[in-house]
């Protein structure tokens, strides 16, 4: 298996090579070679060639089976002319990663850590579907002296896409599909609502499905998140809704993320920034690569034992108190990814 | 002085029926006289004239010296030709209301009301600029059976008016402006960040500025609430962060809103919808318009003693308990109207 990795910025390497360590010790195990690359992304690619995606990096992630992501950006960046998050943006485009998956489970063990009450948040057990490639994000973009525009696009075949990934996975998890839009005030949101509609009913009827506004699910997120089970949504009100859940755990620093295409190569990276004030410093929570590494092996290269391996070993570890310091832990980077390992073995 | 009154949907009639009622106390303890006169807004006006704003109403508003709004919209309006919420839209850009404000204080009284832990929201107090004439909900739409578009628009005058109204308020407040943005996605956030900074150091140099992404700001108001005095942004966002924050003080039944131009009459509501399933069941929680009207008296009619005299009130009778059901209460919408009003006695 050819697995591109791309440390990027910040703690990017450290914890890219945190989950490399894991993967290797569940190669050796299971018998499966897996062969690493690593290349530039982000601030690191634009310091060594320029640009925040070299071409060399693009072509490596597309003949790829899966690839895996650290973080890119930083203040170091800022104001310059190129911008390391284009380089995100740019991989997203070029592998056609129109489905982002954020899985949430907020364990007992460690729903005393979250800023919500143990009764709110126990027990929830929720997965977002961000539409990736479309939206606000790659409208065309305009700029005078004065004035500024941004435009929002979507078409039909594009919110149909996630949308069926969105319901294949209800399916098999409790049945439940949230749509979120602004319905009351976007056209593309009612051109949304209406396919999500259409495809409900034409293709996944048994499935409970509900729309809600992003303002009022912005609320409900806080107030009852247990109810939801996939929650499906357009890019930028994906991206503002799972960080505001991302909370809910107690760290960041555990989560991780799969971004899928039709097909080809899937990225995985976690939820968290590069976090450049910790940089280096093996402080960083490796556990959001690790399960990003499991994501890897269950949805690219279809091994399920070698995920819930991996699963299970990082739930063991978090039940031990075997963490770093986000979570009140004694542990390093290092320790923490050792700890990992040993329960894997 | 010249009020008038849009009742609109659902529970605004009641609500908006309990704020003149104690807008009257007031009147007659302070030797005011209040004039009021009601007019249809939303759903009930498209019921009445087919048009969600009629130009009565929007007439009446405009020469007015303060409009205070109870909620639109509803499911009865669903697919129908016209939305309730046009009419707000509509009304917010007739009036040239550009800035809406949303104070949050969380009471100690109320605090173990609130999906967070105590030690997160007790003493949050912070106040929420959301430019409101501009962004994604104005500008030009479009829709083809394939594909709808939305554009997000900026100018620079937009964004300097309600940058300075946010300043103004801090200097009044803890001297601290946070402004959120999505700088590294949108063009008109790149013009919004740039307006900011340019303002604050040519006009406000002594105030705290910091820019947030609004993905990490949707956490940290979650995970820090405390931290925050003003905050400063965009339509969208704004849509999306006040109503998220409006959680925390544990019922989104207490708080108020202003809106606000220029010059000319401001425009106040309670930032709860219009709740149909406990319309006219005298469930409602009138606080939030019942403070709706003292920030009336403030900002449009500069009647500051009388605004605070309100604030008081409910402050009184929120510690004594004499609450609506949304607060663990036994009260109606009526009893606790006259509680306050007993409270002004
Ligand atoms: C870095 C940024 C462009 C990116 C996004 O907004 O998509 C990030 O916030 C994310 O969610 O992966
Ligand atoms: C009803 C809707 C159009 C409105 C908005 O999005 O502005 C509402 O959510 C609000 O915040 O006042």
């Amino acid at each position: 298996y050819e697995i591109v990795l791309l440390p990027g910025d910040g703690v990017g390497p450290e914890v890219t090579r945190a989950a490399r360590d894991v993967l290797a010790v569940i190669g050796d195990f299971y018998g499966h070679s897996f062969n690493f690359t690593e290349h530039l992304i982000g601030g690191a690619a634009i310091d060594e060639t320029g640009e925040p995606l070299p071409e060399a990096t693009r072509a490596a992630c597309v003949a790829a089976d899966a690839v895996l992501l650290g973080a890119v950006g930083g203040p170091k960046w800022d104001g310059g002319k190129r911008r390391p998050e284009e380089g995100l943006l740019a991989i997203r485009k070029a592998m056609g990663l129109f489905a982002n998956l954020r899985p949430l489970q907020v364990s007992p063990v460690l729903a005393h850590r979250s800023p919500l009450k143990r009764e709110i948040v126990e027990g929830v057990d929720l997965i977002v579907f961000r539409e990736l490639t479309g939206g606000v994000y790659f409208g065309e973009k305009t700029r005078t002296a004065d004035r500024a525009t941004d435009l929002c696009e979507y078409t039909v075949p594009e919110i149909e896409r996630v949308t069926r990934a969105a319901f294949q996975t209800a399916r098999q998890r409790r049945g439940k599909v949230t749509s979120v839009d602004k319905a009351n005030v976007m056209e593309t949101s009612r051109l949304w609502r209406e396919v999500v509609t259409r495809i409900h009913a034409e293709e996944f009827p048994e499935i409970a499905l509900e729309h809600a506004l992003v303002d009022s699910m912005a609320m409900h997120l806080i107030r009852k998140p247990r109810e939801y089970d996939v929650i499906l949504t357009e890019n930028m009100f994906g991206d503002i809704l799972s960080d505001e859940i991302s909370v809910l755990g107690g760290s960041i620093g555990l989560l991780p993320s799969a971004s899928l295409g039709t097909e080809g190569p899937g990225l995985f990276e976690p939820i968290h920034g590069s976090a450049p004030d910790i940089a280096g410093q093996d402080l960083a929570n490796p556990v959001g690569t690790i399960l990003s590494a499991a994501l890897l092996l269950r949805h690219s290269l279809k091994l399920e034992d070698e995920a819930d391996s991996i699963e299970a070993a990082v739930a063991a570890v978090l039940a031990a108190g075997a963490v770093t310091a986000d979570l009140g832990g004694a542990l390093g980077t290092r320790g923490a990814t050792e700890a990992v390992i040993d329960a894997i073995r």
